[in-house]
């Protein structure tokens, strides 16, 4: 296979149908990666992620920095043996999250410098020490260190921090000493269309294997999110992967296919699972909500999941009340089941030339929570998060 | 089988191997059951416990009363269907919570009125309703509801408590409607020798199925707890279980069995594995301990739990550190195997007639939490649960 690792086997509208190689395996494009930033997809065994078939899972530089420090996983064998999970790993190089998570940070352009969100610790990454820290881990995709400018910035700010991820990202490629591992360039320009289409235009220049879109999970409208996606997305090269960041609810990945995406991932299946919020084929269910106290059918008769095969919505609605720690389990394999069989499904209409009708389906029948919940919702994680 | 639906099959000194027949099938004695207070053992799926090789789970009247309602899981089938396990549940009656987890109560000859642990609602339950909740949830094996003195109370509440719990267990037994399932007495009598005794011999007149032995984890020094047990245990009638209720650390079990108990229950195993504390064959260890931090074995090389088998203690130690949701499951899968595997060497040492030496290796190998830590990991616990 090409150095980039990335076969296209079908093409269906803007929809892609693809294969990855990767040291660990094959990929089946569009992906979704869960989320194990500590490296762990919360409350599951690395078993039950394999067997919901996933096969690609997300962790993240700065969490694993943090806790319990990169050369601890070094001198345990490296991050798949760590985790005991020996498929592909795809690890974010720390950007987001300094942007996102850190209380302070001071960035020049030499790197940056951040407090630490548990314990309020000084410490500094540079796109040369990104790179060191994912190849000691091991992670088959690592990502270049990138600035990730707030939503809301002005455009010479958002300029700025383009031209410095750009910059950032040839360090990334100079520094980078292992041959086995691909990294990847990501598309920043905040949300002003043509500075994401000359970011992804200048990095396709640099001939990365794969290309990110980055800074679209931070709290703006959704349509400007899949404008951003298609500004970047028509000047990407056709044959390199095409990474969607942090963005992966079931009507996002559906609108995000239709754009050329081949892999997501995003914590929001599994954090809103633990919040009591289940998909359905008709959209999300709040599984406190007191019409599920007596229900003694499942939470959607229709999934093979472990939990609707096993047990009543009232029971999950028990658990959730009494904050027993199995819900949390149960929500999380039922969401991410939806998702997988999402994927699948997604996979199958591309190969069979029927993406188009999959998503007029999906999209009329999929119930969104609305706008200004999800980005509530977003705000108050953040914060949340900002605070621990 | 006789009506008390147990045979002993073999008696070691004065542990006795034996076999319990049950509507949901047959127990092997000595046997312990894990806790599922709130219908859960918490973080395991009803198919972990079953493959862990345990037989019979421990439910709580109270809780379950509480949250979701006695009369929502008799409406969704009964605990066995609610909780999808369907081999036989204990329950315990209330009696003990309510004098442990209750803020405020009031007793009388009639019954007692409490004020819920979660919210500060007040309820009432009496011998009959004990009995009334426990045939709704469908328990095989139910527990009169007693009155549980606290462990230094003086001799005259002590003997006021253990009256009033036998007249109780009198009532329970009338009002027994379920022909299938069956009702212990629990035996009292505080701290105080002949009082145990006194209590034995007269629920043993009462011809109970069985026979519990009840208030003795209450924070009491150890070496009394096996003094009251020795007594009570040689006053019940041979041919019935007996059941230690809410005792049940390793070192305890390897005792408990040595005086003739057949069951236990206990959260203890459960509850310090999310504490970090988990069993080894040498005693407890901290998983939190720094020691840990870059070990690249498991944490017992000898257990062949799933945790064991999968990760090392580095790993563990980890997750404990970071918080995450899995280390609760697999330090309980981890303490749980620990248990199951005593609770089997026990039996197989009784049936071989060599109970002697396995219990002269294990207390001298294993090295319990002293005496003052327990206690006060005890008393913490319980002003948590009631501030809760």
């Amino acid at each position: 296979m090409a150095r980039n690792c990335f076969s296209l086997k079908k093409l269906d509208l803007g929809a892609r149908a693809g294969e990855l190689a990767t040291p660990h395996g094959l990929v089946r494009t569009p992906v979704f990666c869960p989320v194990a930033s500590q490296a762990t997809v919360k409350t599951l065994t690395p078993e039950e992620i394999n067997g919901l078939g996933f096969s690609m899972l997300l962790a993240n530089t700065y969490h694993l920095y943090l806790q319990p420090g990169v050369s601890v996983i070094e001198k345990m064998g490296g991050l798949h043996r760590f985790m005991a999970w020996d498929k592909p790993i795809l690890t974010d190089s720390g950007g987001y999250q300094v942007f996102s998570l850190s209380p302070l940070r001071r960035i020049d352009d030499e790197g940056v410098t951040f407090r630490s969100h548990v314990d309020g610790s000084e410490h500094r990454f540079t796109p040369e020490l990104a790179v060191e820290y994912q190849e000691a881990l091991g992670s088959d995709i690592m990502m270049v260190l990138d600035e990730c400018p707030p939503h809301d910035g002005t455009r010479a700010e958002v300029e700025e921090a383009t031209g410095r991820t750009h910059r950032w990202a040839a360090r990334c490629l100079k520094a980078k000493t292992r041959e086995d591992l691909s990294l990847y360039a990501i598309v920043q320009g905040g949300s002003f269309t043509d500075l994401r289409q000359k970011s992804a235009e200048h990095l396709a220049g640099l001939d990365f294997p794969g290309y990110a879109i980055g800074g679209l999970s931070l709290g703006e409208a959704k349509s400007l999110t899949l404008e951003m996606i298609e500004a970047a997305a028509e000047r990407l090269p056709k044959d390199r992967p095409r990474y969607l960041m942090g963005v992966g609810s079931p009507e996002d990945i559906v609108e995000g296919v239709a754009r050329g995406i081949d892999i997501f991932d995003c914590a929001l299946p599994t954090r809103v699972a633990r919040n009591g919020a289940l998909f359905t084929p008709a959209g999300r269910i709040n599984i406190r909500n007191a019409a599920y106290r007596e229900q003694s059918s499942p939470v959607d008769p229709t999934c093979e999941c472990y939990a609707c095969r096993t047990f009543s919505a009232a029971y999950l609605h028990h658990l959730f009340v009494a904050k027993e720690l199995l819900f949390y389990r149960l929500a999380t394999i039922h969401n991410l089941t939806f998702i997988s069989h999402l994927m699948e499904t997604i996979r199958d209409s591309i190969l069979a030339g029927t993406f188009g009708a999959l998503r007029r389906d999906f999209m009329s029948t999929y119930r969104p929570t609305n706008e200004r919940t999800r980005i509530q919702q977003k705000e108050k994680w953040l914060k949340k998060q900002r605070s621990e």
